[in-house]
């Protein structure tokens, strides 16, 4: 084989991602070749400005990434400018429209129109890589489209934004209040100066659409993802948490049951038990489960420019060895749209924290509101008395539909008694 | 591609996990002619005798394997026979020859003879898929081959061994002794009438030298692992652990430095920070530190009927995509065989457990031994006296030379006042 063709590479974009892929390419080059029989070349590259300290002298260099994409030759086009559209969109199209692959850590494009590059892709009979797009260097989209091909999933759950999951950890383990550690974080560059893209969930709803349509063979649907983020976490809450038995976790989840697919990110409260418990700092990690394998867990370094272009050249080698896969797992035209799961169908366990008035009787009332609709108290912590000062409530609810809790506490939330807007989040259950 | 022909699948062994693949072949027809667009077709099984509940009716039936495996028409043999030689290297190597593919569960075989097998499949142009050999259910092999190929692979460890890890689970939980668990996993089937293989540490052994073959690019070596099992683990070791803030595991641990490969199994003491820490009853996980992806952890059912098949029909799903890669993912002629790392290399932190005859100046001599050999101490735990009794004395060492720690641990155990012989347990490290 090492008289085979080498792999002509075009790649745009030289951040964070794009530096670290140059980097593997150069420092690696000698096991890429044993492992493919190949050399993976880059024959070209785009980005802004000619970078600085990194390996690319001698080749092509393109301000224009469209013109790249568009005229240079090469086998396989690495996107990793990033952005829903725009120029990530375009040049992608222009490579799947030539017939050349491509391979992309941008989980935007891939949410929002993975199944068009998918059906371009098998039109033209080119292929589309996105390890790099959820989960860092986690090789979860190849354990999901080949490692359990053999299973159904009906779950797939996880911590995908190490931003957040660095948050709450400092949360957790400084005690100190979310926008203490947000404003620190941006400080030490692990969160943007507009953090909204991670802490309001959005980026894990990408990552999480994309998770679903593999899992379950369906179009990626971002539009059908219901994001919370994690603003309104308080070291309150994290410390009650710990109380009770549970970390707090930023997560995505996916299910697929009778009733439909439910596709959300929130919040929750995960048992000590479970894995995802003792993933810290920026680490990520995705939960599957599977008929025949059960459940699976992968974790692993959700970002960061080493990880990721880990994954990006795990792409590159499988185009190399011309190992195909379809986008999604299966076919296009196999891909089956599946029916969201109505509201009432939906239901959890719930920790709720109330700040309650402590004067007589309240208790009674808020008892009253949740026997009414049916929900079962587990647990309730309540510290010594205070009278006529505000104290934390905090209670633990059995599983039970998320319609009627939301309207005992919209209940609840309207006793005089009751001095701040109630605070829901979800248990996971095991 | 549903014109494709279909992949003529051959399968002898009707046990666990033999009967467990031709289910899960069954129930998701549909599904995996939908992911490869070919169907994946049954067309012989060998067992000792037909087997009764199985969807095998119509399929060409043999009684001897061998002869399956050389007359048959098939473009792959799956083997779930099992043992190192035998019957079942007879139809690998009789498949091989004719140039047909291998799927296989066996462990044994591929550490013992997965060169030259390997070397046969390069000849004939086959190719040997063995996920169902390491970790069951978890895609690790994948992983290592595929996920991770743009790295130096550095270490490989994990928990191998669903039956140790459900003793030791057990252990813990229940507060009760090896013996008795053991007896009790053998009454209820998660145990062999002969244990041996699994509580000696011989099958991890057999996985962790097939992890360390495709992590180091080296031909698998099964005589370089040393073995260590947990029939010296004691409840009362368990309990010391939960007390210092970790939990015992059977690891397996292969690493490579500068002073060579190091490939040993052994009970080890995993601080609660760590992953594997976390990981109770019969699942197993695998940690694998890349130099680009950094830390990542697979976890999963490490045997069992299902989760075993999942893996298995993994690898056909790859062959039938003609998804090929190399068996120990470079060619066998680019796998290098790296040194041993000498005895006076091996370093780690150790705990120490002295039954000790509470005497006058019996901790000086022992403080003495460990100074002696320039061995530091980080935590004793010596509970209340008993003047003339034989009580606990436990100790914890910082990370040390193993050469050292076992010089003065040997003057300790011939100490007058020391009433057993120490037991000794790594602590690995982060």
């Amino acid at each position: 084989m090492n008289a085979a063709k080498p792999l002509k590479i075009a790649l745009a974009g030289l951040g964070t991602v794009g530096g670290g892929t140059v980097q593997l390419l150069a420092e690696q080059a000698g096991l890429l070749a044993e492992r493919t029989g190949r050399r993976l070349q880059l024959v070209a590259v785009a980005a802004l400005a000619r970078p600085q300290g990194l390996p690319v002298d001698g080749i092509p260099f393109f301000t224009d990434a469209r013109q790249m994409a568009k005229d240079a030759d090469y086998d396989v086009l690495v996107e990793l400018i990033g952005g829903a559209g725009g120029i990530a969109l375009d040049i992608v199209k222009a490579a799947l429209e030539r017939g050349k692959s491509v391979v992309t850590a941008n989980k935007a494009m891939i949410a929002h129109h993975g199944v068009a590059l998918a059906q371009l892709a098998e039109k033209s009979g080119a292929a589309i890589g996105f390890e790099a797009s959820v989960g860092g260097g986690i090789p979860i989209i190849k354990s999901l489209r080949e490692g359990l091909a053999g299973n159904r999933v009906g779950k797939v759950m996880g911590i995908l934004n190490g931003t957040c999951n660095y948050i709450l950890t400092t949360m957790l383990e400084q005690g100190r209040d979310f926008d203490d550690v947000l404003a620190e974080a941006q400080k030490l560059g692990y969160a943007e100066a507009d953090p909204s893209f991670d802490i309001d969930g959005i980026d894990t709803a990408h990552k999480l659409a994309i998770l679903a349509a593999l899992a379950f063979s369906m179009p990626v649907d971002i539009k059908a993802v219901k994001a919370e983020g994690i603003r309104h976490v308080s070291a309150l809450d994290i410390r009650y948490a710990e109380e009770l038995g549970y970390r707090i976790k930023l997560l995505g989840v996916a299910s697929l049951t009778d009733a439909g697919v439910e596709t959300r990110v929130y919040p929750a409260m995960v048992p000590m038990s479970f894995p995802l418990a003792h993933v810290g700092g920026v680490f990520n990690a995705i939960v599957t489960e599977g008929d025949f394998v059960g459940r699976t867990v992968l974790e692993g370094r959700g970002a960061g420019a080493r990880p990721t272009a880990s994954a990006v050249v795990a792409d590159l080698v499988d185009l190399a060895m011309v190992r195909r896969t379809p986008t999604f797992g299966v076919p296009v035209r196999a891909l089956t749209a599946k029916p969201a799961a109505p509201a009432d169908a939906l239901h959890s366990a719930f920790y709720i924290r109330l700040m309650v008035k402590d004067e007589p009787g309240v208790f009674a009332d808020i008892a009253a509101a949740l026997r009414d609709e049916k929900v079962s108290m587990e647990q309730v912590i309540q510290r010594g008395r205070a009278p006529n000062q505000t104290v934390p409530v905090v209670m633990t609810v059995h599983d039970t539909g998320e319609a009627a809790l939301l309207r005992a506490v919209e209940r609840i939330a309207a006793l005089p008694s009751i001095a701040e807007p109630p605070r829901l989040i979800r248990i996971e259950a095991l």
